[in-house]
C-alpha cells in the first residue's frame, strides 16, 4: 500500500485523551436512567438493560490490576471519518487492560459477525491505520442485527474466539440493535457485553448525553471546503448561480452547519420546510426571489445549498409520493399499458386534485422518474431525484414568468453540484481523530468496567481533549417507541435541526443579509499542522450548542 | 469581508522569490530567438517584437535607481488558484523599483480596459487578497483583445492613467493576444509595453521555456484530495464504481497528473484515444473488461478518470459531430418539422452509413443533446455532454452483453462525480503561492527592463524557489501559424500530453497494476503549515518531466 506524504506524516499524530482515561482508571455509577419517553413499553422489552445508572469515569489514585480480554468490533453502515481512530483508541484500551487483550474485526459489517468473517487486528495492522479516514481496515456494511438467528450465529464464533464484548460502531439504528443484542446476551447469560459508538456524518444521532456523532465534523469541514472554493469561483466569474446539494439521508445538520461556515445567499433546512408546511414551488419561489433581488443590484450570480433529503420533507410532495405509490400499486398493469408518452397524464388523471396540480408542475423528466423508477417495493426512489436540478429548473421557470411581468431583469445560468462521497473517508480533523480515538479507549474502559448496552460517551467536546468528560450512557435511555414499517419499535431519536435551536437561530437571524450582499466565507481545506485556531475548531453546530446551554 | 481562520493565518505567508530577484537586478540579453515555427509569416506580424533575445536576470553587484512606473493590470479567462498572489508579486516589484510607482486594475478582465473600468491597487487592498483563491480582487472575463479600435480605446484610458506598462494574466490566447498589443504599441510608438504572465489549470500553456502554468499545481491537488476521498469510500464499501469526470478543455493534464497521484483503476487520455484512433466503443469495451477482471477477483468497485475534453479526441465523434453540424445547417427546416421522437431515426437515415452506426450506438439521451442543444452558431454543445455518465451507460450495457456471453460475472453500480469550479479558486499551495508571486515580481523587472512582448520566465521549478531562475522570453517565440476559424493565426502552441513524454510512460508503465489491484493513493487535503515533503512538493508531472531532462 503507497502511502502519500500526508498520510505518512499524519501516521505520527497522537490523539489527545480525556485526562481521566490517562492514568487508572475509577468507574463512578450515577443515578438509575428512564428511557426519553415510552418508559413501561421499553423497559419491558429491555428488562435486563434498562434503567441502568450512567457511568462517568474519573482518575484512580491506586493502580487498577485487569485481566485479558478479547473483543470484537465492527463498522456498521456508512463512511465517516475517523473510524479507523475509534478502533485504534479501543486496540490501545485493552492493551492497557491488559497487554495479552485481543481484539478482532468482523469483515464488511455485521454480517461478518453472522457469517463468521473476521480478522484479528494486530499492532502492525492497527498501526497502518492510525489517523486515517475510511473504514477500509475490516469494511462496512449494512446487515441488520435483528433477530434471534443471527444473534446465536453470532454467539458461536464469539465464544470459539472467547470473546467476551463487542464493540458496535454505528449510527442510530445500528445502536438501536446494540441494545437489543446486549439485552439478548444479558437476559440469556452469555458472557458477551455489547457497547456502541455513535457514528454518521450526519450528525442526526445526538442528544442531551451524546453531544455530537464522529465524522460529521470532518465531512462538514471538507464540503465546506469545496463551497468555500465555488463561492469564491462564482464571485470572480460573477455570472453563475451554483446549486450545491449535500449528502444527508434525512436531517439537514450539514447543510446548516456548511452554511454557517461559508454564508451561501441560500441555504434550505427541511425540518424549517416541513413545519411551515411549505409547498416545492413556495421554496422555488424564495430562491427566485434572491436570484431577482441580486439581479436587481447586478449580481447574476450566487450560491444555494439544498439539503438531500428535502423532498420528503416537503408535505405536499409526501403526499403525493404516499398516493403516487398507492395508485400504481393498485393499477400497475392498467398503468404499463399506458404509452410513455401519455404516462404522465394518465397519472395526472387518476391522482386527486390537489397532487394532481403539484405532479403537473413538476418537470417532465422528475414527474417520469416519480412514475417510473421504483424500488423493488415498488415504491418510488426518492433518492435518485437530482433535487439540486429539479430547483434550478423550477427556478428558470419562474423567473421567466417574472421577467414576462416586469419583476425581473437579468441572466440566469445554473451549474449543479453534489458533495457526499468526497467528505465521507477523508482523514479525520484534528477533532475527529482525538475523539474518535478517546471514543475507542472509552469503550475499553467500559469493557472493563463490566457493563453492556452502554454508548460511549465523550462530551464537554467545545473544550481542549483534555477536559473532555468520558463515561457510558444506557442505551436504552434514548430510545422511545415509534413506527417503522408498520410496526411500533424501540428506537434511538433521531435527532432533527431544532428550529428552536441556536445553530438555526444564528442562521436565521443572517440569512436575509447573506442572501443580498455577498458575505461568502472561504474556509479553505482541513489543516493537520498549524495553529490551533485553524486546526482545533470544533463545528460551529457544536459551538453554538454550546453557548446557548 | 469576514474571514475564515485560515485565511487569517495564510495572510501571513511571505512568499518565496529567485535569488536573483531579492536585491538589485541586472538584466542580461541572450541571443536572438526565432518562433517555434512558421518563422517567415510570424516575422511578418510581428515586424517590432519578433527574433528578440531571451533575459535572464542576475543579482546585481551595484544598487540600481528606478524611476516611479504606472503600471496597468488584467486578469483574463478562467480562473485559477494563484492569481491574487500575481497581482501581488508585481505590486511588491513595482514599489520595489520605486516607491512612488502605481498599480492599476481593470475590472472584469480586457473588457474593463477597453471599456475604461478600473480601480487603483493599493497596499491596503493588496494586502487583502495576499495568498487568497480567486480572481474576486479585480474580477476576470473573455473579451478578447484582437483589433485595433480595442487597443485604441485601451490606449486613451493608458495615456490618462500615465501608465507605460501592461500585465496580461492568461492562457495561450490571451498571451497571444498580449503579443498582439505589444507589437501593436511598440509599432505605433505608444510608450506601453506589454508583459504577459502564464496562468491556467489546464496545464496547456507550457513549452521548454516555460516549465508550468500557474495555478495546475492547486488545482490537481485539490481534485487528487477528492478522487483519493472517494478511492477510499470506494475500498471500504466495495459496492460502486465511480466515474469520475475532471475539468480541462481539451489537454488531458490534469487527468494524467490526478491519475499519478492517486493511482485510480482506469484513466482515460484523450490523446492517446486520437493517437490510436480509438472508437467510443472501444474505450468502453477497455473500461468493461478491467470492471469485468476486477468482478471476477470478487471486486465489484473501482474507480475512472475521465478527461472534460475526451469527446473531440474520439476521432468517429470528431467526424460524427461535424457531420451533424452540416446536416442540420443544411436540412434545419425539414428537421425542425420532424415528431421528436422521430429524430432520432431522421438523423441515422441522412447520416453516412460509418457515422449512423457510431450514432446509432449512442444512448438516447445523448443522441437527442447532440441534435437538439446548438449554441448560436449551430454547433453540438459537447461540453454539455455528461461524458461520464455516457461511458457509464455504456459500460453498463457493454457488461449486460459480456454477461449474456458467460465472460462476466458481477454487479454494476455506478457514481457519477465532476470536479472543476471546486479547484479553480482554491488558496494557492505554497508552490502556486511561491510560483505566482515569483511571476509576477519578475514581470515588474521585465517592465524596468524596458521590455514588451515577453512572458515572465521562472524556471527550474522542481528545485526550492530560492535557485528558480528568473527572466523573460519573447512571446513570438512560442508562436507558429494555426487555423482558427477558418484563418490562419499566429498562436502560441498548445501543449497537449506527450505520449513519448515521462508523466505519460511513468503512468502507462504501471497502469495494467493499478487496474486489476487496488493501489489507491490518498493524497489528502492541500497542507499549508507542516513538514516540507507534504506542503512544498510540485507536481508529479513537474517532477518526472524534470527527471527526464
Amino acid at each position: 500500500m503507497k502511502k502519500s506524504a500526508l498520510q505518512k506524516a499524519r501516521a505520527t499524530y497522537q490523539p489527545k485523551l480525556p485526562i481521566a482515561l490517562t492514568g487508572p482508571v475509577k468507574a463512578v455509577a450515577g443515578k438509575p436512567t428512564q428511557s426519553v419517553a415510552n418508559q413501561e413499553e421499553i423497559k419491558a422489552l429491555f428488562p435486563t438493560t434498562y434503567g441502568l445508572p450512567e457511568i462517568h469515569f474519573e482518575k484512580n489514585t491506586a493502580p487498577t490490576i485487569g485481566k485479558p480480554v478479547n473483543v470484537g468490533v465492527i463498522l456498521s453502515g456508512g463512511q465517516a471519518p475517523g473510524g479507523h481512530n475509534v478502533i485504534s483508541g479501543l486496540f490501545d484500551g485493552i492493551k492497557k487492560i491488559h497487554r495479552d487483550s485481543r481484539l478482532f474485526g468482523f469483515i464488511m459489517g455485521p454480517g461478518g459477525l453472522v457469517a463468521h468473517k473476521y480478522i484479528e487486528l494486530t499492532a502492525p495492522i492497527i498501526d497502518e491505520y492510525r489517523n486515517t479516514g475510511g473504514f477500509d481496515i475490516i469494511g462496512s456494511g449494512r446487515t441488520k442485527l435483528e433477530n434471534k438467528d443471527q444473534f446465536d450465529k453470532g454467539l458461536q464464533i464469539l465464544k470459539e474466539l472467547n470473546i467476551s464484548a463487542v464493540v458496535i460502531i454505528g449510527g442510530d439504528d445500528s445502536n438501536t440493535n446494540a441494545a437489543v443484542l446486549a439485552e439478548y446476551y444479558k437476559a440469556n447469560n452469555c458472557g458477551v457485553q455489547v457497547i456502541g459508538c455513535p457514528k454518521t456524518i450526519d450528525g442526526d444521532l445526538k442528544n442531551d448525553l451524546i453531544e455530537t456523532s464522529f465524522g460529521f465534523d470532518t465531512a462538514t469541514k471538507v464540503y465546506s471546503e469545496m463551497i468555500g472554493n465555488i463561492e469564491r469561483d462564482c464571485n470572480s466569474a460573477k455570472k453563475y448561480w451554483h446549486f450545491m446539494k449535500l449528502m444527508g439521508r434525512s436531517a439537514s445538520h450539514i447543510a446548516l452547519e456548511c452554511a454557517l461556515q461559508t454564508q451561501p445567499n441560500v441555504c434550505i433546512i427541511s425540518e424549517e420546510v416541513e413545519a411551515k408546511n411549505m409547498t416545492l414551488q413556495q421554496i422555488v419561489n424564495q430562491i427566485a426571489d434572491v436570484v431577482a433581488a441580486r439581479a436587481a443590484e447586478g449580481n447574476n450570480f450566487g450560491t444555494v445549498l439544498v439539503p438531500e433529503g428535502l423532498i420528503e420533507f416537503i408535505p405536499a410532495m409526501k403526499a403525493l409520493i404516499a398516493e403516487i405509490n398507492d395508485l400504481l400499486a393498485a393499477k400497475a398493469d392498467e398503468f404499463a399499458a399506458v404509452d410513455k408518452d401519455s404516462k404522465r397524464q394518465w397519472v395526472i388523471d387518476h391522482l386527486s386534485p390537489e397532487h394532481a396540480a403539484t405532479y403537473a408542475s413538476l418537470p417532465a423528466g422528475v414527474a417520469l422518474q416519480l412514475s417510473l423508477d421504483r424500488d423493488p417495493h415498488g415504491n418510488v426512489q426518492v433518492s435518485l431525484i437530482e433535487t439540486e436540478k429539479l430547483l434550478s429548473e423550477m427556478v428558470g421557470k419562474r423567473l421567466d414568468q417574472m421577467k414576462a411581468e416586469g419583476a425581473y431583469n437579468g441572466k440566469f445560468s445554473p451549474q449543479h453540484h453534489f458533495f457526499g462521497y468526497e467528505g465521507r473517508c477523508a482523514a479525520p480533523s484534528n477533532f475527529d481523530a482525538d475523539y474518535c480515538y478517546a471514543l475507542g479507549f472509552n469503550a475499553a474502559c467500559l469493557i472493563n468496567a463490566g457493563v453492556t448496552g452502554y454508548m460511549s460517551s465523550v462530551r464537554n467536546l467545545v473544550k481542549p481533549a483534555v477536559q473532555w468528560q468520558a463515561g457510558g450512557i444506557p442505551i436504552t435511555m434514548m430510545m422511545n417507541m415509534e413506527r417503522r414499517n408498520g410496526e411500533m419499535k424501540p428506537v434511538i431519536q433521531k435527532a432533527l435541526v431544532r428550529l428552536d435551536g441556536a445553530p438555526f437561530e444564528k442562521f436565521a437571524s443572517q440569512r436575509d443579509d447573506w442572501a443580498l450582499n455577498t458575505c461568502y466565507v472561504y474556509p479553505g481545506p482541513i489543516q493537520y499542522f498549524g495553529p490551533a485556531e485553524v486546526c482545533d475548531q470544533p463545528s460551529l453546530t457544536l459551538q453554538y450548542e454550546h453557548k446557548s446551554k
